[in-house]
């Protein structure tokens, strides 16, 4: 039956101008990053609950994520936190990735679980303590020298709780002082990333609470420096495609941590809550990819995609997979987007016109495309069959409870 | 200079028609409940910072919430939580408490830190798991009868992160299932208060979600059930002063659990995110406590109020009492607003003399009106001061780091 | 080709264990209503921009109305506001509708346009306005006994925009007994359909703020008064499939206004901003009506769907189209959804099955299916190409410009 | 009482370390601009209730917005809304209003009230449409220049509502090309201060949606453009004295449009919803305005305060009154910080003392000290008394109904 709904599938989009070949050639090129932490417990202040079969170390992680990517093809290295996934000889570490079929990709420095820094990292007035802090960054360039990695992700906790409790502005200075002495030390292939927030764990205000001071601050920093945005770290109704299309166009849109929240920063699976949102987003970077400007179309193809999420309450592995096939589904789908046809009533000034040649590609099922794809690229064409099917998640039980968590 | 700011003081408030002795009278008479858990180490789901001197079980809780009392006058009791609170002889807790001049007083089972819940408590699908989380609030009941509280103050972290993941209208007759055989084991005069939450932490829907769900349940297990409001656990944007008002028209208004929020449930010290909004809850309040109608009057004068907080990053009895003087303070401004004066503007249709009439009264300094009261309470006039120069606080350090959090 | 989709979407959906004819005869029964006053001008506090060829009077926005129950076949009742559409002669209007295949749906009542309403209707603190408005909503019972409607579906504009403006609780009472007056003039076939909205015109309370509010409301009124839920109208966040259930098992859910939002009220095109959230509510609501109690399953069948939207600055007809058509679709996916399945996971507790389950009948692409059903219907298998095909929109622009508005 | 009550207000300041001459200098200084169209009727898309006595025309404007400063003193100059304002002679406005004690403030162009502007006006795909709204935004200057005023405030209702609807990043550029070109013809002394708005009247996406593109477009014309903070364009939960200290520290915080919101764009009375949130933004001024750096300094002391609000259901000249009140008393309670005791707790890491020393200025009541500032300003120490004392609401009256609105 699957032959049959792909020929159909084809002659349906044919029929809509769309070449189906040059949409597999970009589903094949696809690159999901998934992290290291996501394999491991992880919850709420509330609680965490420990699950059975959680890896203990890093290299159980890397062997979890090299499932993911034996199932899928499209998911070949995998980020690493540090100190969670610490070791003592990096060599080691990237070694077995290799054996694995993977690599080491984006080193995230950890600068929120000291007690030291209950007051800040790099932004903390304690002269110390932003030594530390930024000492952990250059730390943390080493290690993405040893291990090959050119991808820092940058993430901080810092901010306050209360009016009047920090000197806003100093703090504004010193994490410009910090950054810049991390951006110095890499090199020329490095890029640094860096993440915004709303809110949480501070409460009152983050320092880098929006796009535009991660932006500015990459601005600052030269070219190596962009802006990561992290799906689920927005206000309430932000058009998020926007600020993804408006970075492009600065240059300036390094990646994604790809999440799905419906409240807070909840973390979920990606493509759970409003899988319309994520189709957006990729239809916005696909029209950046189709763009006459060659810097915009270069812009739009240098997008690092990471998976950054907390399984809170369901199996690590298969949330994973569902993740990483949700962003395929919806990169798919916009894919099938004609931008000829939605570049025509734009013009036109044809709202409703427009409107559908968007939505109609989001309304196919692409399950027969991406079976295709998979079978041509020698992965299962059902991924999350084959791995419940596989043995492995029984296997991992033996791990016990108590793995790796933060 | 305090007894010419108070002659002056209440010259002025004489020529507004308030007359102070009568609300000297409503401040002593007010009571503010302290939590044991607010003594203890919090934090947020990426870190939970170790202080010094935190106490390390709950003998030592109720000696850090005896200070609050003793310095403030109006915290004579303190909820507990169990497990948090759970020891062998209750009846020791009990004397304990005695001996420190304050009581036991909301008690708050505690059904979202076992690994059993990880799919909810008394909504789990599991029929064994809803028997044990019923259990516990039996045990609950059991445990207030001991001590002589009479008051059980029911949060549920009970929810689902994922559409399709639970049945939601088998959970809500499992919740009134649990709580029906709850309310039947209470004693006539103990009351059963009922918290909603928009979020958190489950992140699709929460079983109890709003104020109508608590409210529409309450109704339905009878009169001993009542609602409870926590101030931090609305949607943005929400007029709490409009459910708090509702709640007492309809005499439902059980309680609240008193903090700050911006973002999420951000469990910040209470009237230190928008001081307004809790001198306007009060003013709903008082404005019920004078209503004609003498059940009206009777429900505002039978709210249990509490504090629910989570100091992650300030001192925590300091924490407490600045929570507890924010309280007197919006009350005492509450207090001087001229009803009558509310009332005419209000039956002319003066938009802006009606709020004037209420916003004026925030904007007076009531610090010598709490100074004399305090005088008159026989406790220091500045309770903040007086704590911080009694040398608890550096007396407490010998307790080392690493004392009780959840 | 469509011929060859049918078959093999039948093949696939036979194969998931769902039988197409049943869910064809669902799709057939589906009423959704439109809004007379969605086919005229409407815009925004800033400006209301002017169409050419929009309706001038009730009797031509029934010859649109009816243009869009040709085209689809599911629209045959046109909702009618009061005096928007007041006209000399409601027989006439009555019989213009019968000789267009339409007939008049729900009768809204209008209590926030003249200038005696700017600080309330039925809850204002003058008895004259309050009455002039109670009038109004008999007038609207007896309008509704003369055209033949059973559904009067009632939206308070009523709030405040500044602490102490009003007495809530005095509100409170004058709203019941308006509804009540209003309620005992019902006839027994008819229903009283109580919308609540979080905020707008009111910028500080609104009298009905919440479904909680509505439904206590309906509650002590009767059971002929039920909740009408707007989609526009709750806070960011809300879950609003939560609060269908909710009322579905409550019986009191007694319809929709359908509408999409990302921000305020937005009243855009019902399935434009998150069509997943139309998905899950259909969901909620099509368990329901496979419930075990026959109560619950009236109650989902109960429901009185409604389009209540603002075409601002899209062409009225095709956006009225389009929004049937993606009730119709996001309809049509969720009875794709295999209960049992849903079910069988609930109770494994397992989260991604469960999640799966439901989600995967959303990535079916019901072209086929619909276009089978329309077929069947007598009516175009893509009901906007036909009517952009007929001529009907260039016909109306010689009304011109300036017609109704609001 | 009031010099007993100053005199008292002064000792306890004096015990504090804080200099009233010093307060009283910066609160004479203090500028409000007022709205001219903050006089007129205006309303919601429901409806927009006409108020008696509202002015007819810009000249009677001017004389309300006169009434203003001559009460407060603080209110010296009027901005004005092309084409609201518009008049054959502008060098008569500007005689007239010179006659009454004022003078023509910022001139802001309104691009959302022609039918041609229904897709946008300076973002338009529609070239004439870009040329015709650029012209006026040229005519804006020339008015500026006519009248001798050097702010030029520019909002933009550009947007769209549905996904796909418009080349988003197209109309970057255009903005940016239309921007320029009036950037060049202002002439040196004149400065362009660039607004930005989450949504409304756009539901999708807005043009410019935050202050980061607002900041980022000015960075691109040059020294002459800055941000303009309106107070009620954000997000829930925005931390707004984030971005204003963030701006200041970028020298690039042009100005302010004063009101407040609790939910959407509501356009209150500033400081009526949440005033703690006024002076918190005041404290970030003020600490700026003391900063070591000159450029600081400065960029503190250029800020443009307007007022932009709705006053829908209340009297027009009174609401003005009440919102520069309440400014002033916001102004005044910030620069009773102790600066210098915020810095020392903040350098001891004291969480509370640091919250401490900000909220306890927001306590005084700084009554007396505004009414002694007003004595020596000659104005009346009570505006909002002498107004209603005045006649002059009764006077306008006479206007009857039906005035100017928009």
């Amino acid at each position: 039956m699957s032959d049959k709904a792909y020929a159909l599938f084809e002659e349906q989009q044919a029929l809509r101008g769309i070449d189906l070949s040059a949409v597999k050639a970009k589903l094949k090129a696809l690159r999901v990053e998934t992290p290291s932490w996501g394999y491991g417990d992880s919850g709420t202040r509330f609680k965490v609950y420990k699950q059975t079969g959680v890896p203990r170390n890093p290299f159980e992680k890397f062997e979890d994520a090299a499932q993911v990517h034996k199932l899928t093809g499209v998911c070949p290295s995998v980020a690493v936190h540090i100190p969670w996934d610490k070791v003592d000889d990096y060599a080691k570490l990237k070694q077995h990735a290799t054996d694995l079929g993977v690599s080491i990709g984006a080193v995230n420095p950890n600068l929120f679980q000291e007690d030291d820094y209950i007051f800040g990292s790099v932004t903390n007035s304690n002269a110390a303590i932003r030594r530390k802090a930024t000492d952990h960054l250059l730390e943390c360039v080493d290690i993405a020298k040893t291990v090959g990695s050119d991808v820092l992700s940058l993430w901080f906790a810092d901010g306050s709780n209360y009016p009047g409790q920090v000197d806003i502005r100093a703090r504004k200075a010193w994490m410009y002082e910090a950054l810049k002495e991390m951006y110095n030390a890499m090199t020329p292939n490095m890029r640094m990333l860096i993440e915004y927030k709303f809110y949480e764990p501070a409460f009152y205000h983050t320092d880098l609470a929006d796009w535009g001071m991660a932006f500015n601050l990459a601005n600052k920093l030269g070219p190596q420096a962009e802006v990561l945005v992290d799906t689920g770290h927005h206000p309430q109704g932000t058009n998020i495609e926007h600020i993804v299309t408006y970075l492009l166009d600065e240059n300036k849109l390094g990646g994604f941590h790809f999440n799905s929240r419906k409240y807070g920063d909840d973390d979920l699976i990606v493509g759970s809550v409003n899988p319309y949102e994520l189709f957006l987003i990729f239809y916005q970077i696909i029209d950046a990819a189709n763009d006459k400007n060659s810097l915009i179309r270069k812009a739009a193809d240098n997008i690092a995609y990471m998976i950054d999420q907390s399984h809170n309450i369901e199996r690590k592995i298969p949330a994973m997979l569902r993740s990483v096939l949700n962003v395929q589904t919806q990169y798919a789908k916009a894919l099938l987007i004609n931008l000829e046809e939605v570049k025509a009533a734009q013009e036109n000034q044809d709202v409703l016109g427009a409107e559908d040649a968007v939505r109609s590609a989001f309304e196919f099922d692409v399950t027969p495309l991406l079976q295709a794809v998979r079978e041509e690229m020698g992965v299962p064409v059902d991924p999350m069959k084959a791995y419940l099917a596989s043995g492995y998640d029984e296997k991992i039980n033996a791990r016990g409870k108590g793995g790796a968590s933060w």
